[in-house]
């Protein structure tokens, strides 16, 4: 067997974590820089990953009743203005267009950076009574926002997401909406792509502009940053007002539905490399894997190896994403680094000698092992190995953020910690926006969230200014 | 049971085709103006036939080694303006983004209109030798090509398609490739959404903008209009000379690739429309109809009709798309007008006295047949009656085709054929764009197709100016 070569062009996580990050995306060819500054272009390995999560959202969006549509990506400047906290959260970030067919157009459009505005100005049309509510609505496309500073999949002045916009009748079903697709959210980014999530409120201040709440799943990257990894809005009737959505109740009179909206994007492509990469490349839970097991035949040359490689590809492919490697002229070495570093599940290896055997080697992405399997049943041995590498990744996840995370009672004690062990910090809070500023002034974190799951820290008392605080927070440096 | 009502507010089809096409849009909610002259809100019913077409699609693209990737919305004026012949073709209907986070922009941004260009600066980066090749790659997006006149699906100033754009060794498997995606295209239309195409090259006038060549398919509408449905296009080396892409060949050379591209757009939806649809709303091929069968309870509020209805329901969304309507306060003559008007294939009523014989009522949307089947092996009577409504629906369709296509020997007979029966008229044509001017100028028909199945009309000389002619070709007025 040929010698196993180092992939050298990757640097070590740990030597420079965002080299390490540039290195795996492009060396794997999932994403490249565009032309315009900012813009990502998102290669097939990339986009592969993202059709898998995306079926697996819009699966659990329609079970749940909602069904997809296409709203106009240009909206014109003064839909925008209908909402006066919106437009402030938004006007700074938007690309304009202001001139089409050759001529100025008489009003400016606005490419869209979300879709509300637009969406809410159809819905009044729309919507007329309460028998029609709730409409459970949702929309795959790309939006812009103007960035300084980007990096492919976790900041880009283009990226793609969904958003669902839903109105009902009452706040209560609003809520239940909202929360309900947090937790679709949560769901599939845990199973599915193995990524534990703290989920929770966020502050005011990190509030979506217009929203009454926003809650978000929170998630941490190897460096100990977090990433903010979807939202989901409650937004009351703070829009429904402003565009003037009404319908006739069951009591016969004109009502302001309740309203919300919530979002995922390629930023989870993102999570899902900081999480789980390590120094050789990518590592990909084998439910979002474009290819789950790769077969690498040794000595494909001699007689009968590619037809017994090939017949156990055609085998497996009847239940499993599989790719065979029979490419003349690169050594089987140089294959696995390739494969693993593109993060393939299992790889599995086949010369003369298994042949003879009837056995082959199966290799695992997530711990290096490698185990000699009989070909009896081969289905049934890769079917348990890739359920145990899914649960291994979540995991192994689980336990470096559990190892990333801990408590301050000051900020004396938030500092050290975040420098000696970068991560979440669990603090007390007070609720005000003066101490959640200052700790970001003097510490750089900022916070994430307010989670659903309470404890006490300490005594109870604000970490900042010490008052009587109700809430424990987590903070962290973010993406 | 309830008198059926007449749907009042569909205009018929023969007395204002342009009305009824927009009223059917409009009433089954399959479509809505935005607030943007020109842009479409696709709603839930509409996207969701979109959903259908693009996954029959999507399926056939990668079963033929096709991948799926992203490239940004937005493309620098520079790159737009390489080709000389593609930027004549676009500019005049670019959208222009000139700002772009509170900043005037170096360089105006052209909205894509389509990505060639910028696809291929991406593809002079990636390609280095031989052995990466064929590209294989496709995207799936919205594009924006400023229209004065517009009509929902079939013209308008975004749109929904996908853009294949591949690379290959030799012209000959540029050239397979053209072919072999316009086969595609062929087979989803006919085979799935019942629409018969007449496919074929276009005229050098009637030309992808760069193109070497472009292959079309054309359907008729029930007017008499032609609808252009697809195009795949030769490109040739004149993109890639443009772009200097180039990689070292078998030889070692320095060599262009060759290269294509092809296209299907949300307008398929608009000859979905017009091909089937009556003066009761769309009629949906089984394939493509987002609820291939509704079930009707009839007086259900006696007891045990909705225990069976959603018996029954659940048996057969097994198999099938199924909704069951069970609204209270509307009479079953109302429903089945409203699913009607939405092109429902199958409308299953049962009532009372059905349950009590074991029988329901099944009533074709293609032809308004109602048969009593037994409640026994409904499934498979299911199954096999959608079979027969998606064939009769094709056959129905291409023999209105063949009614509304004529012969021609001169421009006289061209316009009287046009006039008392508007659809194809199959003429001569020497080849010279002088001709192609005459007979538009003169009868308001374009060249659609010279049709790959070629035949000689009359005695082979051009229908214009009498000269042989080599090819025979399809005109018609067109949308």
């Amino acid at each position: 067997m040929a010698k196993k070569q180092k992939v050298e062009a990757i640097t070590p996580r740990d030597e420079d974590f965002a080299r390490w990050y540039t290195d795996v995306i492009s060396k794997t060819e999932m994403v490249d820089y565009s032309p315009v500054k900012g813009f990502m272009v998102i290669r097939p390995y990339g986009y592969a990953i993202w059709e898998n999560i995306q079926s697996e959202y819009d699966k659990k969006f329609k079970e749940t009743g909602h069904k997809n549509m296409y709203f106009p990506l240009l909206i014109p400047e003064s839909l925008l203005q209908k909402e006066a906290e919106h437009v402030e959260g938004f006007a700074p970030e938007v690309a304009w267009v202001t001139h089409g067919g050759g001529k100025e157009l008489g009003e400016r459009l606005a490419v869209r950076p979300t879709s509300e505005t637009i969406i809410c100005s159809m819905y009044s049309k729309w919507l007329n009574t309460y028998r029609q509510l709730p409409f459970l609505y949702n929309q795959w496309c790309s939006v812009v926002r103007w960035e300084k500073t980007t990096r492919p999949f976790l900041r880009t002045s283009e990226f793609l997401w969904q958003e669902g916009h839903t109105l009902h009748e009452t706040a209560e079903e609003a809520q239940e909406e909202t929360m309900q697709m947090l937790g679709i959210y949560r769901d599939v980014a845990e199973q599915y792509m193995a990524i534990p999530m703290v989920v929770g409120r966020k502050s005011e201040k990190e509030r979506f502009a217009g929203a009454a709440e926003t809650y978000t799943m929170e998630a941490l990257m190897h460096d100990g940053q977090a990433l903010q990894s979807g939202t989901s809005h409650n937004l009351g009737q703070h829009f429904t007002k402003a565009f003037e959505i009404t319908y006739l109740d069951r009591g016969n009179n004109q009502a302001f539905p309740y309203h919300t909206s919530w979002g995922v994007s390629t930023r989870l492509i993102g999570a899902l490399i900081m999480v789980h990469g390590d120094d050789n490349g990518l590592v990909l839970p084998p439910k979002i894997a474009p290819t789950q097991l790769v077969i690498i035949p040794v000595a494909q040359h001699k007689e009968g190896v590619l037809d017994k490689a090939w017949e156990i590809k055609n085998k497996l492919a009847e239940k499993f994403k599989v790719e065979i490697d029979d490419q003349d002229g690169y050594s089987p070495g140089w294959k696995f680094n390739q494969w693993e570093m593109k993060g393939v599940p299992i790889r599995l290896e086949i010369g003369p000698r298994d042949i003879e055997s009837n056995q082959c080697v199966l290799a695992r992405r997530d711990n290096g092992e490698k185990i000699q399997v009989s070909l009896d049943d081969l289905d049934v041995t890769v079917e348990k190995l890739l359920d145990e590498i899914q649960n291994n990744l979540f995991q192994k996840a689980l336990e470096r953020r559990e190892q990333k995370t801990s408590i301050a009672i000051n900020l004396e004690e938030f500092k050290e910690n975040l420098a000696a062990n970068p991560g979440f910090i669990k603090a007390m809070w007070c609720g005000d926006r003066a101490c959640e500023d200052k700790i970001k002034e003097e510490t750089g974190a900022t916070l994430r969230c307010i989670p659903f799951e309470q404890e006490i820290i300490g005594d109870g008392s604000c970490i900042c200014c010490s008052k009587k605080a109700e809430d424990m927070a987590y903070f962290a440096r973010a993406y």
